[in-house]
C-alpha cells in the first residue's frame, strides 16, 4: 500500500457552488490505484464541500437560496469586524462539512451516477480556496 | 497493512431512519482486522447517513419531524421535476452528509455505546440504497 | 505504511465550544508520520466534532447562539425522558458530524490558517467526552 497527498487550489467566482469533480477525478485517476480511499478537505472556514446533483442547475440554485435563508446575514450577530456575510459564512460552513472521503473501487471514485463534488464558497467576493487531498490505496 | 471494499445494498420503506449497524459490523468482523478505519459512503444525493441514538425509537421519529420541518416541501423551489419530495430530499442530505468514517480498536468499530449507524432515506417512496464500504488497516 | 489509535478524553464544562487542537496535534506530532491520514470520531450521540475560526471567540458565541435557535428546547419533542436538553442536542449533533478526517502532509495537520478543532457538547450540564483517534500513514 501507498498514499499521495497534493493540495487542489480552486478559484470562486462569489457565493455558491464550484463543481470541482474532474479535477479531483483527474489526479486519482493519475496515481494509478485499484482500491483505495479519497479524502478532500477544505482548508477554510468559510467555504465547504458538498456532495449533490449536477445534473439540473436548478438543484444547485435551490441549495444556494436554501442555505442563504437558514442562516441570513443579520446585525445580531457579535462577530461583525469581516463584513456582514462573514459570520453567515461561518455558519453555512458548520451546516455541511469540510471534509469527504470516498471510496475507490475499480480504479474509479464510488461516487453515484448523480454526485458531483463541490465546494461551496459562502463568502460575497471571490477567493482562491485550498482543498488537501489524500489518497491511499494501491 | 491491507484493505477491503464492499457495495452494501439497503431497502428503505420511504421516508425515515433505517439502522444498518449489524449488517455493517458483520461484513468489519468478517474482514478479520485488529486495528483500521471503516469509511461509508451513501451513493445518492437523496438519502445520506447519521450516527444517533438507537436505544429510544422516539429519538428516530423525532429526528425525522425536525428534519421534514427545517428542510420542508415547497412551491418556491425551482426545481420540482422529480416531484415535491425531491428538493427537500437533497436539503436534508446536504444538512446531514453522504459520508462517515470510524475507526476499528480491537477488532471492533469505536462506535459509543448508544450509537447506531443509520441511513437516512429522504424520498418519500421506498427505495433501492447502495453504500460503498472501505477499510484500511491489519 | 502502519496506524496508531487512542482514544482521548475531553472533559466539557457544559454546552458550547472545546478546542481540541493542540491535543489532538501533539498525539499526531507524537506518530512521528511525514505523511498521512488522521480522523477524529465523537462516540456520542450528544456531542460532536467542529473545525472553525479559533481566532475570535465571538465566533464560537455566534455558533452556540445559533445552533440553540436552530434546534431550541421545546415540549413538542416525543423523546424527554433524559431532559429537555436531550433531544436537541442529538439534533444538533445531526446537524454538525461526529466524524473528522484531517490529512497529514509534511509532517502537520493540514489545517487552515484560522482552523481550531473543536469538540461541540450540546448537552447542558458538564460531561466527559471519548474522541476515537486512528492515524494511518509513514
Amino acid at each position: 500500500m501507498r498514499q499521495a497527498a497534493h493540495v487542489l487550489e480552486v478559484a470562486t467566482p462569489g457565493a455558491g457552488l464550484v463543481e470541482i469533480t474532474r479535477a479531483v477525478a483527474t489526479w486519482v485517476a493519475d496515481q494509478g490505484m485499484a482500491t483505495g480511499l479519497l479524502t478532500l478537505f477544505c482548508r477554510h472556514t468559510s467555504a465547504s464541500l458538498l456532495i449533490q446533483e449536477n445534473a439540473d442547475p436548478d438543484v444547485a440554485r435551490d441549495i444556494e437560496d436554501y442555505f442563504a435563508a437558514l442562516a441570513p446575514e443579520s446585525a445580531a450577530y457579535r462577530h461583525q469586524d469581516e463584513g456582514p456575510d462573514d459570520m453567515p459564512a461561518h455558519l453555512r460552513a458548520a451546516l455541511t462539512q469540510v471534509q469527504l472521503s470516498i471510496p475507490v473501487i475499480a480504479g474509479r471514485l464510488a461516487l453515484g451516477t448523480w454526485q458531483g463534488v463541490h465546494l461551496f464558497e459562502h463568502r460575497a467576493r471571490p477567493h482562491r480556496r485550498q482543498i488537501a487531498m489524500h489518497l491511499v490505496g494501491e
